[in-house]
């Protein structure tokens, strides 16, 4: 759905209106055009702000020279809509509930980034505001990833804040992954004369008995506690209905604490797995929380809030990866996210505008 | 390859001469017809025998009103040609040995059938030939099955000896086969969270855990030893490599010794795998060696050597259908069987000549 007039967006209405009309400009995955323009047209409007563009991803920031520099993120994309927009409210004052595709994830988000940024002209720490594209789809297209690859200048800080829906908790740093093969090899023979082979199947049985007994560790970094989890994820071997079978594959996925470096993990698991085959196919390192930081530790004070651990792997990582602690806080229930009844109390965005633009001019 | 005049076959030659020329005449399944002419010509000729044929299958019978019937039977087909034809042979006198497409699997026992009926005008015991086609494809294409289908009083007597390749041992019977499915069921999460979900292909380490553990049964069934086996034959599960998984299957085949129904195989392996979903997904019977019958007790006589058991499923089990015991008898390593370099002594020809003969007019 495009439309030749851009629509407006006026940063000087409340937060929840403000989402409704962010909502309501359908912005999935590939679309953000509309949306994009919408973003950079109102902060051009803001002369305390530089603005750049790359593709659909935005960055606003601004240079008054603070000690610190903080980076706020969002991304303007959402999932495909299933017949819930235009958005629609419930109930009323502190019952009020906002209902819609992208209320959840994360255009409450999205909203109190702009009215913050449209209302804070002095901030105590130099503030970067983020917006970008395909963060819904397949990560090589993610527009943040694609920001730290051709212009990590623009996303630089001492600190990031990612608006992902947390319910309203910091949730912080994020866990890192890994997937494995484990082959097993067998000596195929028919199955009338099974004795002359050796069955990879009946053997991958002593896989996926260590993976039983496996003890998933928890892990407490700077003050969260990280619960890992080792799980296959795929098994498959055969070859016909009359055969012993000489490979069987059992496809395993290791989520490990932000403790634990890429290579540590693999150590582990060709521990865990010794006397396997073992290949690693596919590995993302995790993010420390970073809340050792005084802008973070600031930051979990305004909220008032014990801060908790990101079990799965998000965008903060992105910002790991180039040396910026990084935590996600934002309106609304991640459990949420996706689904097609996905909805927000309208007193998460209130009170998440509360506590950014409170961590930023205090 | 066909040529308009169909081949004669002059079954006054020696079995070994008119083994290469059966051979040299090429039948790879559903090219029969040439073969199963000149078959059929050649059994005409021969005024005690009454001949009857569907398709490319040829019953040839004496009808002498003898205490006994026996069937003798072989299929004319092979599998494809690799460059194997015309025959060679290899040696000579003692050493004499036959190369070639068909020399093991099994037309040196078609050979050893057709010069015994042609020598043999009153046998002791009352003999039906059967030659039938698409042995090597297929079941539901196979001849003797069409047969015992379309025309079961064309196939009945008291004993059958089907002249596979054993390498002039009797091989009785054969084992019965049964495959199942066990579904494991779990709880799909997301990997990064996998304590909220349940482990499919965890769960399917008990299963194997089983067939590893299983003591397969050596069973003696009328004095023949039958080793049974059950191997797991497939194995499959996982959607993603982030989810953990809801559902596993494996897939098992059991190889059980004739003295056990289908409805015996079935319940053992339920009480195998106790508390899991089982499904037959295909079984078939195995077959009694039938050695207590007067008539396999003097062919055993006559061949001098110890029985032993058949392990694979082979188209006695066709006769056993029919209650009509049946064994495995003929020239041919079967372990040659479908090999490019198939080849079989002359001296195992000459002795499976003997050996029926000796024991069809004594």
């Amino acid at each position: 759905m495009t439309t030749t007039t851009s629509p407006r967006l006026d940063l000087s209405i409340d937060a929840v209106a403000l989402t409704r009309a962010i909502c309501d400009v359908e912005s999935v995955s590939g679309n953000e055009r509309e949306l994009a323009d919408a973003v950079e047209t109102a902060l051009r409007e803001l002369p305390w702000l530089e603005v750049l563009r790359d593709g659909d991803a935005i960055v606003a920031r601004t240079n008054l020279g603070r000690a610190e520099r903080v980076v706020v993120a969002g991304h303007l994309d959402t999932v495909p809509v299933a017949a819930n927009l235009p958005t629609w409210t419930e109930g009323e004052g502190d019952g009020l509930v906002l209902h819609g595709r992208g209320t959840v994830d994360m255009k409450g988000g999205v909203a109190v980034q702009l009215r913050v940024a449209a209302t804070t002209p002095e901030p105590t720490r130099d503030v970067t505001w983020v917006f970008y594209d395909h963060e819904e789809v397949e990560g090589w297209r993610n527009g943040l990833g694609r920001l730290t690859r051709d212009h990590p200048e623009w996303v630089a800080g001492d600190f990031a804040v990612l608006c992902e829906p947390t319910g309203g908790a910091v949730e912080g740093g994020c866990q890192g992954t890994m997937r494995i093969d484990i082959t097993i090899p067998g000596v195929a023979a028919h199955s009338a004369r099974a004795w002359m082979g050796h069955n990879a199947i009946h053997d991958a049985g002593h896989v996926l008995t260590r993976l039983q007994a496996y003890d998933a560790r928890e892990v407490e970094v700077e003050g969260l506690v990280y619960r890992e989890g080792l799980s296959a994820v795929g098994i498959r071997g055969g070859i016909a209905g009359n055969v012993v079978p000489d490979l069987c594959v059992v496809s395993v996925n290791y989520r490990f604490a932000p403790d634990k470096s890429v290579e540590d993990a693999e150590a582990h698991l060709r521990d865990v797995f010794t006397g396997f085959d073992v290949i690693v196919t596919d590995a993302a390192p995790g993010a420390h929380p970073g809340l050792d930081h005084p802008a973070a530790a600031a930051f979990v004070a305004v909220i008032g809030r014990e801060p908790r651990a990101k079990y799965g792997w998000t965008d903060v990582s992105r910002f790991s990866a180039l040396g910026i602690p990084a935590v996600n806080y934002g309106p609304g229930d991640p459990s949420l996210a996706h689904r097609d009844d996905e909805h927000v109390p309208a007193g998460q965005i209130y009170e998440c505008e509360r506590v950014l633009r409170e961590w930023l001019t205090a």
